[in-house]
């Protein structure tokens, strides 16, 4: 599959007449692509790496402004949705009066993007829920004893509710503070979901400092809720991606801080390709946006081509749900309903938290106006979350606690490896034994046995990622950059990063030594 | 220090008249904090947690615009730059004709960022170079092979250049690509350094992948490359800073996306907020942006804005060069040096690489331009990057290799510790001895060695991070939920997340086992 050879086709709106118009595609096409003027560039990048002005029309909507297209090689937007962003909207964002509107992506460049893991077919299938819209509400405000978010969240589930997120100012810089504040409403919707039968889900809030991000990911995960509320513009849309994809999250997006791209008609970014295309791109299984009628500046035909991105077909990648949010009241229903009909989810705030009955009256007197208007199907929820997804999941699940050692440095349940696929980088006698880490276990890191026969030694290689060693069984040599050290069970040695290094064993017995490694590295380069 | 005193001021823009202003702020104070109606607010939220509506006047430059400000509890805004951003902005980004003008962060907050890890006076001290401003290029136009932007880069460090960093355009999708295109250019610039005695800095893209650009900052490190160029509006504004602070990266910032922020005078973000302060927040030491008479939509107030934003006080933080670009050449030096000073870099592309002297020549006229009209002096660059620092470094460093044994299960140049500093969880007779993971070594994880005397037994507890365990010495058993596994030398064991567990000695000899944990892990609880 040859990336170089298909094109993603990228709309902008340009405030330009005719002419200028021309001049002006032009230079995009030069400043997302190559940054120089034409002639300083050779024939071969022109022809391969430059933008493309395909088609320059009249824009059939804003007068005094021309739709102009351009194509891009699908080659240059590899590498994750920050690359991809940048090759769209990135330097020219800083144009006056440049819209990026729509795009159109190759399937080589699509089959990069997994996309949402349960989208509408999966959330509903983990809810049990079927025919009608799906109803859910946000913990309110910041501020408010734990115990009483954790009793509205259990008063919407006991009401009939179907998700439950925490609002978006919900963030604690602490992550102790995080998981008591995140247990204590699990457990209060658990208490709900028993006495109901139904699964009500619980989405906190994956927020805070960038470096503990994965912490609260795998706590959300480890506590067994199904996902979390995250705001991809500001976590960064590309970390909102690689974090739905580790930790096989299901996501619902806050759209905070999108105003900043879509606001301005003539600049900035259609609303339906960020909070539709680009977010659904990042894994994005329910899209919140804001409403026409709320407190929020929207119109009907933007939120609707919000939701026609989210679902119509892209690629192989699920739909996801369109969640309207910010003035859904009682007497809109109606409105909501021709609007975005049964695949929605309808995200209520003040009107249920304001309800003369409560949350639980306010959850259950929506529920009702629901299903006076669609055919409710309830269905067993799926029995566990990867069973609902659409996508397999990475693959972390528990596993074998004891790995028991035999009598010959063998294990149960480890079989013996090969060293490496490769000769490449040469070797000799060596067997390897992979304990922990490949086989489902939840750790940054991976232990290895490696055990070399008399005169057996491993590759002279270097790589970034260190290693750490444990002597084991007989006598052995590492040699590292310079040094050549004896390594005897239980001494402990450490390689450092880019060190030339090779392990040998020049006695006659068998050397054997435990390796760890970081479970994320680069491969071993020749020294 | 108590955060939930302080007060974080922040100034918005309004497009409403006097009376309509007062309900637009008070609009915008609830919004940002508790996203309900005030009446439905109790009396310590309110006075605990909702904004202050503090002044509003009449805009001085803009006709039918107000100037609000506003209180936020400082103590909100804890736990990184996406908290931060999303208060003073998240949801209002998205009403009509609010523009946020700046910000004055108490220090307690300020606290929270060391901020530039050189800043100017580090920058100068890695290069030596003093009483001028920089001179920067880019490599570019992507597409070109690896080869030309090697010597382009030499060429540029040969002519004298200061720092050249990758085109924001240089994004390869795969690792080891990159790897290859840093090398090379790596090894051009340190060719170019051995002829001149200087020391050019070469910064290559920190971009691709959300997952993959920890491996590129090790990279760049293990290169012996001082830092990076990074687009924080791509990668996410939070996650630049957290890899600024993790691997002690010079950051040079490139502002793709930014227009998105800054374009629409009436909304969005001013210049001088995003690419000035929470740039410096971020960590950036040169904050890039483009200067008036290129080809992007900015004036000189906006520019000069965004420098002072870089350089003037803010707590503790050092100052950041400003870093003008496009539309730089010769002809308009006596401008830039009025506009910016001495203080900055300027980042120069199509007049050096169009000049007839080629880049090197190019560079060569750039210098002596410079040279005429400041007092250029020349120090020996600072022996290594952590001497130039302003910061501390994160403790990355090479170190021990052989960590030998003796016969007692004790090591070399590791000390026992105490097992836990707090009886709250309950132990006895444990020894604990660090191996590798605290003394500078770069690794994922840690490598810890603990022993129990006879009847010794570790605290009955859970954690998410998981442990790994290898038998060393005597038989100990493992408690893991409702399974006892006997614990010999070399059995391997795996504790899953959350699940309760104890080692303990019931037998009449030390029992030791090493245990391996992630670097990054949360702290136990009790069962």
């Amino acid at each position: 599959m040859d990336q170089v050879d298909e094109l993603i086709r990228v709309g902008y709106r340009v405030r330009a007449d005719r002419a200028n118009a021309q001049d002006l595609a032009r230079a995009i096409a030069l400043e997302q692509t190559v940054e120089l003027p034409e002639n300083q560039l050779d024939e071969a990048i022109r022809e391969e790496v430059m933008g493309e002005v395909q088609t320059i029309e009249n824009d059939p909507v804003f007068p005094g402004c021309q739709r102009v297209r351009i194509a891009y090689r699908a080659g240059l937007a590899g590498g994750g949705l920050g690359v991809l962003f940048n090759l769209l909207y990135g330097n020219v964002s800083m144009y006056p009066g440049v819209r990026l509107l729509d795009v159109d992506l190759p399937d080589s460049l699509l089959a990069e993007y997994p996309g949402p893991r349960y989208g509408i077919a999966g959330v509903r299938g983990l809810l049990g829920v079927h025919g009608r819209p799906l109803l859910a509400t946000a913990l309110k405000p910041r501020g408010s004893p734990i115990e009483r978010l954790a009793s509205m969240a259990e008063a919407f589930a006991l009401g009939g509710g179907d998700i439950v997120k925490d609002d978006q100012n919900l963030a604690d810089a602490d992550l102790d503070a995080f998981r008591r504040r995140v247990d204590a409403c699990a457990v209060a919707v658990e208490r709900a979901n028993e006495r109901t039968g139904r699964r009500c889900l619980y989405l906190p809030h994956l927020a805070g400092p960038d470096g503990s991000l994965e912490k609260r990911a795998e706590f959300i995960r480890a506590r067994g809720l199904a996902g979390a509320l995250v705001c991809p513009l500001l976590v960064g849309l590309d970390r909102a991606r690689s974090l739905a994809r580790d930790y096989d999250l299901l996501f619902m997006a806050h759209p905070a801080l999108s105003g900043v791209y879509t606001q301005d008609g003539e600049q900035g970014v259609a609303h339906h390709l960020l909070l539709g295309t680009l977010f659904r791109l990042a894994g994005v299984d329910i899209s919140v946006f804001p409403a026409p009628g709320g407190r929020f500046d929207v119109d009907a035909e933007q939120c609707g081509a919000i939701a026609k991105a989210l679902t119509r077909p892209l690629g192989k990648l699920s739909p996801a749900f369109p969640a309207p949010a910010g003035g859904m009241r009682l007497d809109t229903v109606e409105a909501l309903v021709r609007a975005y009909g049964r695949d929605s989810v309808w995200l209520v705030g003040g009107a249920l938290h304001g309800h003369a009955g409560g949350v639980a009256g306010g959850t259950r007197a929506f529920l009702e106006a629901l299903r006076e208007r669609f055919d409710e199907r309830v269905k067993p929820p799926a029995e566990d979350f990867a069973s609902a997804c659409e996508l397999p999941s990475s693959g972390r699940q528990a596993i074998q606690t004891l790995i028991a050692a035999r009598d010959d440095f063998r294990w149960q349940g480890r079989d013996d490896q090969v060293y490496k696929t490769t000769q490449e980088l040469g070797f000799r006698g060596v067997r390897r034994v992979e304990l922990v880490g490949r086989h489902g276990e939840e750790a940054g890191f991976e232990l290895r046995y490696f055990e070399l026969e008399p005169d057996g030694y491993t590759s002279l290689e270097k790589h970034v990622h260190t290693h750490v060693l444990i002597g084991a069984r007989g006598e052995g040599v590492l040699v590292a950059g310079e040094a050549r050290q004896i390594l005897e069970p239980n001494d402990v040695a450490y390689v450092a990063p880019l060190e030339v290094h090779q392990l040998r064993n020049e006695s006659g017995e068998p050397f054997g030594f435990y390796c760890i490694v970081d479970r994320e590295r680069d491969r071993p380069m020749p020294p």
